[in-house]
């Protein structure tokens, strides 16, 4: 099957190297794997219009693909990376199967109630609450916002969660979408 | 058309009354407004098969709408909501034309390297990084993650940026809203 690659790795410095450790994985296990960086782009110049070009040549990538693989571990927050989470709802979209990994052992309303530092309180209708932003804290015992984990799921996919013993920042690790691997390919059921 | 109401406004106290007013701005520009509560699910209960259940029901509104109009506010951190980012990408890939807009006048460059206080470098080869993460700065001259701002160009949508006096916070204003329908519309060129 062909496998697109998906995740904020792209933003290592070491992004090429860690992407092609990936895409040998894919075919340890029996399948091809397609980078974002597969591209006809040759050069990067901080336009809008160079952006737009990334932006469909990744959906174009997505499209020839049969699976995706995301890593969904929190990036500059308490979430995942938007760009990832984008390509998560498009592969749902069109038929992919969606598998994701995280190396943050919380869960998402675990992440949420470290983001208010404790200063949360019942909203006596089932909810928890922010007490300055009175948002709702989701508690459907997911990893991620509910369309994600539903969205991977129905796809015929799931969420792997594993503990990195370097911290959930380390991107590099491709541990993760190794399990990913073993669940897509049967070795793990 | 069609049109469904997609932000983090579904996580405010007052969600409900947000979202009839949006719903009822739809049809004074002539269009139908769906909300994401629009669903057949009764009772919201803390629990997987919960969520699970709603996502999916989530998907099935859009499936029937032409039109997705998304708040991409950053919501708890610098980036959109990760479930509003999850249905642009699956309502770009069903081939919906997708408005999008954000109470965040800062760049999505901006807000990064607000991320990082200042810590940030140069790495020579065009992009700055986090000093401490070695993270890329993306600066495309865009909002979002660059999948979001291609995707909703390509759909025949846009991202309408605008100054709400309250702060970016204020995920109950609705003029956001207003300004993309009237792009739909027309009454904007």
């Amino acid at each position: 099957m062909k496998i697109y690659i998906s995740g904020p790795e792209v933003f290592l410095e070491n992004a090429v190297e860690v992407l092609e450790a990936k895409r040998k994985l894919c075919e340890v296990y029996g399948h091809e794997g397609l980078t974002p960086f597969d591209t006809n782009i040759e050069e990067i110049v901080p336009t809008w219009s160079c952006g737009y070009r990334i932006g469909l040549a990744n959906e174009a990538l997505m499209n020839v693909c049969d699976v995706v693989i995301s890593n969904i571990t929190p990036f500059r927050g308490i979430s995942a990376d938007p760009g990832t989470v984008y390509e998560i709802g498009y592969a749902r979209a069109k038929g992919k199967r969606v598998f994701a990994y995280s190396y943050d052992t919380r869960s998402h309303e675990e992440r949420i109630k470290a983001y208010y530092g404790g200063k949360t309180e019942p909203d006596g209708k089932g909810f928890e609450r922010g007490v300055e932003d009175r948002l709702t804290i989701e508690n459907f015992k997911m990893w991620e916002n509910l369309m994600i984990d539903a969205g991977v799921a129905e796809s015929g996919g799931s969420v792997q969660i594993v503990l990195n013993p370097k911290g959930p920042s380390d991107f590099g690790w491709i541990a993760g979408f190794e399990i990913c691997l073993k669940h897509l390919s049967g070795v793990i059921v």
